[in-house]
């Protein structure tokens, strides 16, 4: 990317389950291997695609029970792009995830090398416009800012974190002031007034900033995935592994270095173009607004039905209820409703109550 | 029944195809054939099994696209129990059904042959509790009312008609000052108060007072009745049938003699123990409240579920619906909730916009 060519290291943190999306979703077919908006490609498939054009390279963290899972479903990862696929020995929240890959990138390409993580089970329209807002974060994480994409908010939604911006520092790019938990609605309307950006996860930082960020700030995690890293490709990585992985602090990247970087005034946020088209495909809702394909169904008194999932040719009636989610596969159907679909994240723990484990 | 023995002649009109149970009933298996509380026995069966102790014979009126059916279902009628199976040639309304059934046992038995018209669509809980009322109305009748028999309500209900009691003219019967249509709610809970009784369609009159009323109020209806009655058994029948029948009066019983009658001061009516346990069966909260056999779901914030129709092995998960049902059968899955359950009578036209008249 830029006049050097591409120097962009992708890191892709895959383990999310996607527990919102059950019956599609499950533990053992978790949403970033699903092809949820129909288009012939899961949602780690596009992540890689629209990737591959800015990046020097890709690292795909994920766990050990989906490694083979997703080199099935990207082969090219490894061998016609360079980078790979790396499992943890086991799940530490996504600064761990993200930390390896950087600290494996920086072991690699050295302390100036820019790593970007991108979540492997979002959906984007316009690769080009993220393109263009990565462009403007490497900007900001070459003068050694921990840099993000912002995207710009279409409604008062209550579901992500935001960002909040303050001053421009280059073109196209602002300092974060600071960042905000999911809000409530009033709050939102708030922000969305205000010109904060949704969080999507999306942090580009230089692999020797997010180093020294880490030592200052957690250490321990800093000497752990050091440990781990050094003996990454050596005789003993199997030994360290097991020793040093399950010492390192299971923290969001936020808030281990997002939150306390930008009350450090270290945080830039590139917001992208609003025509980005980005969606977390967090619930049902969000999948029926990206307009994954849906079976017709016979309303009355009905609308804004959904049906969503393998169509086994019986016909969906819905009678009485508007906004109805209705999701077949061939051993579990779900009926929601499009402001309930959060709610679908407490069917695993309920299924488990039934006596239904083997389905979640 | 009684001291000399039962000279009831029951009638069972049997074509409402219900609607309002699809996608369990449809036009080729209406409600009266189904098993809906899970007992074993259709409802038209069930209907035979509680009148076969009370009634001299038994008469099924039913279209002729269900004679069949019909006879395989209670092959005991015409057979272990005197009576048979009509055929309709055309659905003509409840008065035209009722009295065919009535004028062929008039012509069997005379004019003072009392006959009770019975629904075969509905349950009752308690046959020796329909027994006492309809004893009771039997004795209102050969005085020469039309009799009926009348639900005592357990809540305001708006989806039946109701009745209207007078003064006692009997033991336990009670002279009829006016019927009344479905009323709204705050109607409904007036009657209650008042001591209305629900109107179930059992009318229980002599087949002499019948044919009087009608001659006076359906003249059109008591000639085209005797003219098709009278070359029934004959070679004409067809002929006769085919030029007759059509001219009768589409017309319910309730419109064409309950309500005039009543206001001649002719109708009396029998209140049932409250402990009959009758239930229209009309839909799928009538069909939850009788306890009809539900697969359990697996909810999350939604209560009062309610999974009818045929396991078909896939779990349920209903989540942020309350008083949900799902209706499960090979070709078509029906999802709605308990109060707009009225509404399922709507999916018939629906399924003929969307292409699927085969469904109905």
């Amino acid at each position: 990317m830029g006049g050097a060519g591409p120097r962009l290291h992708a890191i892709i943190p895959a383990g999310g389950a996607g527990t919102r999306l059950w019956p599609l979703s499950r533990r053992a077919r978790p949403k970033f291997l699903l092809d949820l908006t129909g288009r012939g490609r899961s949602l780690l498939q596009s992540t890689v695609d629209r990737l591959r054009p800015l990046c020097a390279s890709i690292t795909i963290v994920t766990g050990t029970a989906y490694r083979d899972a997703v080199a099935e479903q990207v082969p090219e990862v490894g061998r016609d792009i360079p980078g790979r696929i790396v499992a943890e020995p086991s799940g530490r929240d996504s600064m761990a995830a993200i930390g390896l890959g950087a600290y494996l990138v920086r072991h690699a390409h050295g302390e100036d090398a820019i790593v970007g993580s991108f979540a492997a089970d979002h959906a984007i329209e316009r690769p080009d416009l993220l393109a263009d807002a990565v462009r403007r974060a490497m900007v900001a994480a070459e003068r050694g800012y921990v840099a993000t994409v912002g995207i710009t908010p279409d409604r008062p939604a209550t579901g992500f974190g935001y960002i909040a911006p303050g001053e421009e520092i280059a073109p196209g790019v602002r300092a974060v002031t600071h960042f905000v938990e999911k809000p409530d609605a009033e709050t939102a309307a708030r922000y969305l007034a205000q010109g904060y950006c949704w969080n999507a996860g999306i942090f580009v930082v230089s692999t020797g900033t997010l180093a020294r960020r880490l030592r200052e700030l957690q250490p321990g995690i800093d000497s752990g995935l050091r440990a781990v890293v050094d003996a990454w490709e050596g005789p003993d990585h199997d030994a360290v592994a097991h020793a040093a992985w399950p010492t390192i602090t299971r923290i969001p990247i936020d808030r281990a270095i997002a939150e306390p970087v930008a009350a450090r005034g270290g945080v830039a946020v590139a917001p992208a173009d609003p025509a980005i088209g980005w969606s977390d495909v967090g619930d049902f809702a969000a999948l029926a607004d990206l307009g994954a394909p849906s079976s017709s169904a016979v309303c009355v008194d009905a609308k804004g039905a959904t049906v969503l999932g393998e169509d086994d040719g019986r016909v969906i009636a819905i009678v009485g209820i508007d906004d109805a989610v209705v999701v077949r596969t061939p051993d579990a159907i779900l009926v929601t409703r499009r402001e309930a679909s959060q709610s679908v994240r407490d069917v695993g723990e309920a299924l488990v109550r039934a006596g239904y484990a083997r389905l979640r």
